[in-house]
C-alpha cells in the first residue's frame, strides 16, 4: 500500500493512549486487565485503517482485539475510527509483527487475523511474508493451544504460498474459500482494500488454519 | 460424464489382454513382472478417456503405468488409443477404484494421480469422492512409504474439500497453483475434459500432496 506521510501522525497516536497502547511491552502477560471486562484477545496483524477489526469489535462485544499496524500514517485512520465509534473491547498498538513475543506471553492470545497482507512476491522477500515460518512460530508462542490463524487475501501468489506455508509447518486447515464473495460464507466483514478490490472483480481467498 | 452406453465395450476389452489387464487381482505383489521393464509404477485413478496417461507414459519410458477406469464404455476409448501408439509401459484396467487394496499390494505403488474426479458435490454423496477419507486410507495402504497424490481439477468444491481432506488425514501439501494454465509449472499434460473446460475459461486447480 503506497502511503502519504503525515508528520503529525506520531503525535496524534501519543495523545490518544485511552485506544493506542504506548508501551505494548509493558502489558506482557497482563493484557487481559488493560480492557474493561475479560474476554478472548484476537488481534490483526497489518490492521491498517481499522475497519475489519472495528467492525468485529462492535459484532463480537465479548472478545478484546488489538489492532497491530507499523505505519503510523495508516494506523492514524484506524485511531480516527475509534474515536468516532468509541468501541470499548479494542486497542490500537503502532508495532512490528516480528516484536509479537516482546508484547505477548505464551498462551495470551485466543487468535489472529491476517487480511490483505502484503504479499512479497519476490523470492528473496520470502521471509518478509508474514506467513512465512518465523512468523508462524511467533504466532504459535503467543496463541493458546490449537489456536488459529484466520487468514484473507486477494493475492493469488499469496494464498498458494500461504496454504504450503501452512501444511509445512504442520498446521491443521480448518476452513477454506477459493472465492470468498461467492460461497456461502456468513459473517463477513470486509476490509477497505478487499471492497475496493472485490469490487474490481479480484477473487478474495480465505482460510482457517489450527497450530497443532 | 455422460457416457453413450458401448454394447460391445466388454468384449472388446476382453480381446486385448496385452493392454487390459484381465484379472488384475492376480497380479497382487507382482505388478512388476507385467512390464518389460522394471520401474516406478504410477496409477490414474478415473482414467478416462485416457489421454493423460498414455501422454505420460511417452513422456516417461522409465516409469510404468497403470490407467483405472471403471466405466467400460470409456476406458475402451483409452484402449484405442494404446492400440494406435503402441506403448510398452502402460497397461489399462476396467475395475473400481474402492477395490485398490484387492489389486495392489503395500508399497507397490509409487504415486497416484487423481484427475478431474467426479466432484459429487452433494453433503450425502461425500463419501463417493475420490478425495474422501476412505480412499486416502486406501491410497496410503498401497503406495510406498512418503508416496504422493498429485490432483487436478477445473471443480472449485472439490478442489476446496480435498485440500481440507489431505489436511485432515495429516498429509504434506508439496505444491499448489490455484489456476494451472497461468502458472510456470512445466510439462503439464492435459487431459480431453482439461483441454476442453479450459478453453472454455475454466481454471485449472493442482496440488502435490504426500503422505507422511
Amino acid at each position: 500500500m503506497r502511503v502519504r506521510h503525515k508528520p503529525w501522525a506520531k503525535d496524534k497516536l501519543s495523545a490518544y493512549p485511552q485506544y493506542v497502547v504506548q508501551t505494548p511491552e509493558e502489558n506482557r502477560g497482563n493484557w487481559q486487565n488493560i480492557f474493561e471486562q475479560k474476554g478472548p484477545i484476537h488481534i490483526e496483524v497489518g490492521t491498517g485503517k481499522g475497519r475489519f477489526i472495528s467492525e468485529m469489535a462492535k459484532a463480537n462485544p465479548s472478545i478484546n482485539y488489538i489492532g497491530i499496524e507499523i505505519q503510523e500514517s495508516v494506523i492514524v485512520t484506524a485511531l480516527d475510527r475509534l474515536i468516532d465509534a468509541d468501541v470499548p473491547n479494542i486497542r490500537l498498538m503502532n508495532s512490528n509483527a516480528a516484536d509479537l513475543t516482546t508484547f505477548f506471553a505464551e498462551n495470551e492470545i485466543d487468535r489472529v487475523y491476517l487480511n490483505f497482507s502484503d504479499p512479497w512476491p519476490k523470492t528473496r522477500h520470502e521471509k518478509r511474508r508474514l506467513t512465512y515460518k518465523t512468523f508462524l512460530n511467533t504466532y504459535e508462542k503467543i496463541l493458546v493451544k490449537n489456536g488459529e490463524i484466520h487468514f484473507k487475501t486477494d493475492n493469488q501468489g499469496l494464498f498458494e504460498y500461504s496454504l504450503w506455508s501452512f501444511s509445512q509447518y504442520n498446521m491443521l486447515l480448518k476452513y477454506i474459500s477459493l472465492d470468498l464473495h461467492n460461497s456461502d460464507y456468513e459473517g463477513n466483514i470486509e476490509t477497505e482494500y478487499e471492497e475496493k478490490f472485490s469490487n474490481k472483480g479480484s477473487r478474495i481467498y480465505r482460510c482457517e488454519v489450527q497450530f497443532k
